[in-house]
């Protein structure tokens, strides 16, 4: 078994902010980037923790993302509101337009925000567990790379299109999804490769659009989206929503814009925000009672909230700190000391 | 092979506006009913034509829906709308609020329609396809009646919750899908019933929670839905958004009130609209164009559009009108002669 040594959030945090601002991204974004990814450390998504530097570092030191873009929100006062990222990352953008975001929805019960021309690494539940401690209901999704064969296809065309909900709760955390709108994640199906492991069937085809369990084939091929044609629908719904209907790259062409899917993918993001008491006004009823009465049904019949396993990470991390490998302690050393030339071009 | 018999739209839509108030049901809503009823036929959606008249006519004779309802919007400017459908049908409402959603969606970029206390029994892609032709994406959820275990659990508790989604082109029909968060329809469970045949699997467990492929254990136990957990996810986002979040029915409340599956579940509704123009401004592309770019990947690697069967039976039924079977023909003729005497209690 690996040896795990416990490093307490903030000082997680002074560290990753570290590697970053020592790779020439401003101290604001850092910070921001800094919250993304050490709340995926203490939540358990190791595929959204630390693993990520070195994603966001390369993306850098190829010049492909803007690590001083400055987000600007423009001015308005409808439903939609834009902020401009600059070919930067997601996150300081998200942070600097959340409160006009929550405004607004608390004002006119719903509002948009529309992410214009960034690199989004992070996961979308971080965004939508914001808003909904806000008291909100947040849907967010967005494009990524073209990986994903549309169902009766045979070829990468589609993201692996992440799409989260939340929902507030009171004296709980909010419920909360967040998934890839492929069968499986990218990284597990490198995952198997390392492994010398077959893919479950299902899960991919091969260059000539074949079937296949080979996990180097499938790399070289597409990946399924999930649940078949209705998940291809979705994964559909999601380059259009978030990607045609915003002017922004959908996965085919943020694909190209990167030269394939090593560096980080460049898109715009869709995330929409309700005020359940505004939508119920009328109806009597309390919107936020009516939830919980689903989700005590829910695990009443014994099955699982999608983000249990997150919350009970974090309760874990904050009492007795995050957990890293030996491993994970020498790469954020080794970034710390040599910024980017310790990633590979 | 069964004789078919040709009707023209004009006169399907005479014969089920005669049977439609033959039953009761005010003038206004028996030709909105009827519009989306003959729409199905005209569709080759079997499903959702003529065959749901008796579902209808059983309803009214039970006293469970409000065949004269008159449906109400309420007045505001903001991009939330309200149409209380008293306790009637659904369409009649949407008819009645969609010019308003259309406008509000225009000037502000986004609006939500919440269609409050109605009985749906019409498909989704009506109303999307009918907002997209108006220039604006759209996206509709509601909830029916409690038939789909959660993913991990044991027992009917979500709706077979559909989600429909449209998206404008030029020159084409609208990018249209709608479909069923459950695996299956529960109607393709009872046609396997009646012909013998186990289920798939992966389709259903027994009133013991255990998996099963006998159709009439099926019926008596609960259907999966699509996808795992992913789906399960979005139906549950399903009951919340278009359930707990207007103070309306969930599907466990719709089944409890309308005292199981047989008649049809009574809840709310839930439909955004989106202007791409809104959503695309200052990006300097072409919202729609940008789909259609979408639109010839798909199609350029042998993928199926969603609603293109539908558009091919729609081409037909225009210029040769609807094929029906003998025995549809004498269900009609049945029920405008007996009304809801034609209907078992």
């Amino acid at each position: 078994m690996t040896a795990l040594r416990s490093i307490s959030i903030a000082e997680l945090h002074r560290r990753v902010v570290n590697v970053l601002q020592g790779a020439g991204i401003r101290s604001e974004t850092a910070q921001s980037m800094a919250r993304v990814i050490v709340a995926g450390e203490r939540d358990n998504c190791k595929s959204h923790g630390i693993y990520r530097l070195e994603g966001c570092l390369r993306v850098l030191k190829a010049g492909k993302v803007a690590g001083d873009a400055v987000p600007q929100l423009l001015p308005g006062s409808g439903p939609v509101l834009q902020v401009l990222a600059g070919g930067g990352f997601a996150c300081p953008a998200f942070e600097l337009a959340q409160p006009e975001l929550v405004a607004r929805a608390e004002t006119l019960g719903l509002a948009a925000l529309v992410i214009r021309d960034c690199l989004h690494f992070s996961a979308l539940w971080y965004e939508v567990e914001l808003l909904a401690r806000a008291g909100l209901a947040a849907l967010s999704m967005c494009p990524s790379h073209a990986a994903v064969a549309p169902a009766g296809g045979t070829a990468p065309l589609l993201g692996t299109n992440p799409l989260a909900f939340a929902y507030p709760r009171t004296g709980a955390h909010p419920y909360v999804f967040d998934f890839a709108t492929s069968v499986a994640a990218r990284g597990e199906i490198e995952l198997h490769r390392r492994a010398g492991k077959p893919l479950p069937e299902g899960w991919a085809m091969d260059a000539d659009g074949n079937p296949t369990t080979d996990p180097q084939a499938a790399l070289d091929g597409a990946m399924l989206p999930f649940g078949g044609h209705k998940g291809s629908a979705i994964s559909t719904m999601i380059e259009l929503m978030a990607g045609a209907m915003l002017g922004e790259f959908m996965s085919a062409e943020a694909h190209r814009e990167m030269g394939g899917t090593r560096l980080l993918p460049r898109h715009g993001a869709l995330i929409l925000a309700f005020k359940p008491a505004h939508f119920a006004a009328g109806s009597g009823r309390d919107p936020i009672a009516e939830g919980e009465q689903l989700f005590d049904a829910i695990a009443g019949q014994g099955a699982r909230l999608p983000s249990q396993r997150r919350y009970a990470a974090r309760a874990r991390a904050e009492a007795e700190g995050i957990f890293l490998t030996e491993a994970e302690f020498e790469q954020l050393d080794r970034l710390e000391r040599l910024g980017l030339a310790a990633v590979e071009d």
